[in-house]
């Protein structure tokens, strides 16, 4: 089973710049973190951009979407900054079709010794393997659908989200 | 969802003993893996044994299987040392029917820094919640139904076998 | 030998706050870094205050004479942040005598894991029980007296700077 | 000002095989863990064995002196297993004048997350540029001369022993 995933930043990603003392970007940990899970899959790993998803754009969004709607994998797994993680994935729900598409990321980032990212990673490669077609977040050890999820800015969890109005919906 | 871990013991829980300067085992890391992957789902975490696989008897393997089999929830994650996960999810599959049971492990212990053991088990989880009833192993990435996997104790990787069409198996 | 040890913040003790992505201070990680340290000493651990070293006013830097001059110990390590920490030792060398004060940092944060926190500290606690009276930063494996140190931006190095014969200096 | 390292092995450079679930030795750590502390010192490392120091020889420790006489650098940091250093320490002593000899280790390997190695390297490098020609033991944050040393075994940590008989010695 091929397995592609697409790197666009977010936490997961960021490194301590021990002389300004910021965080920032250099390059994705990704290959050093399936490494460390002695992870046995065919993965093509590609990074799209590394950019703090605070700044996630409209035009970045449409780089995301065209990546999964080209890729010859019906599997993908992104990581992605948290803070707009489900804006990403309710606008790759309403673009792309027939594709397992789930979106991960951390807390706190890998390089930090308490970062979620490698269990995230964990769940992430195993959630995409087993779901079907549909795009889902992949958070606190839990799966959720892309129009069902929001994230509380007070807890730093995601959680279900029930859709107010529309048809109803079952699952 | 409920979901029930059973601690058995493995490379997973070892600790380093700086006075002997062997490994050893104390309490579970399991909790505290939990917390750092900030999983938010409900379980039932609880230690059956903590052993070196290699010294798992056929009695260890009646405790294990009795305990699936009792236990109320239907989703059962079960850590366990590597070097027997094989033969104990077989014992597994010929005895305890309805149930999804992963058994996960590492090949590092949690304490040392290269572990597998945080994304073995973010994988571990989410397979549980996801894989139909049946008998599996979560390693490397990926998940191998107990009648079809072997650790290659050369590669340590774990890999799948496809069962020989006569009655017996050695191995 | 009793040893005193002042906290006054820096990057050693900076945290990262996963509902912000900001890094923060919260308690010092002094206690915990000794206890990894095994060290065997008589020490008083007290923190002053817990700033970037961006931020250390004229007033704090008199907190932090005020508090050397009063210690009974004569043996004084300071943890301080790098940016600032040349000034504070200048500030101490010329206001506290017959002591041995040691300041020392980290360019990476302790719960990094790449920090060189522990090796600073362990360098730190070696030079202020071998040292004569006198203000020294301890940093990069090395000691410096204060009045011959810079922190050079560039690099991140800490190096010997030759005092110019004039009265005044500049930096 | 030149320092010389040997190292010898010992819990420091202690590795996990994940094959077969045993420690063992491959390359020393020093380079790295030097790295990581940034240290901007003159140093020179030589591996001149890796051996667990319960199976240190005479041979072994004739070897270590030989280096230790014919170095052309007068200060030097030899790593080494905490259970014979004393050992060592005291060989040396008995064979080595006009050097500044500072041996230390870990007990926790510096792969394993709650090492002491970082922390005793920093101390050693300290202690090798401060202190007088003899042969010291660097551990627990303090040094100890080679003949006023043992290893407590119940605790873990060195403490100062007394010398029972023989002329009186100052320090």
């Amino acid at each position: 089973m091929l397995i592609r995933i697409f790197v666009t930043g977010g936490t997961f990603d960021k490194e301590y710049d021990e002389l300004t003392g910021k965080l920032f970007f250099q390059d994705s940990h990704l290959p050093e973190m399936i490494r460390l899970g002695r992870a046995n899959l065919k993965l093509e790993i590609c990074t799209l951009m590394m950019i703090d998803s605070l700044e996630t754009t409209d035009a970045d969004r449409e780089i995301i979407i065209e990546h999964c709607r080209n890729a010859r994998e019906s599997r993908i797994v992104i990581t992605h900054g948290t803070d707009t993680m489900v804006e990403t994935a309710r606008a790759l729900a309403a673009n792309v079709r027939d594709k397992t598409i789930v979106l991960t990321g951390a807390m706190v980032p890998y390089k930090f010794g308490s970062s979620d990212g490698l269990f995230n990673l964990g769940s992430a490669l195993a959630f995409v393997q087993t779901l079907p077609a549909g795009v889902y977040v992949a958070m606190n050890g839990r799966y959720f659908t892309a129009d069902r999820v929001r994230k509380n800015r007070q807890t730093g969890m995601f959680e279900e989200e029930t859709p107010t109005n529309g048809p109803s919906r079952s699952s």
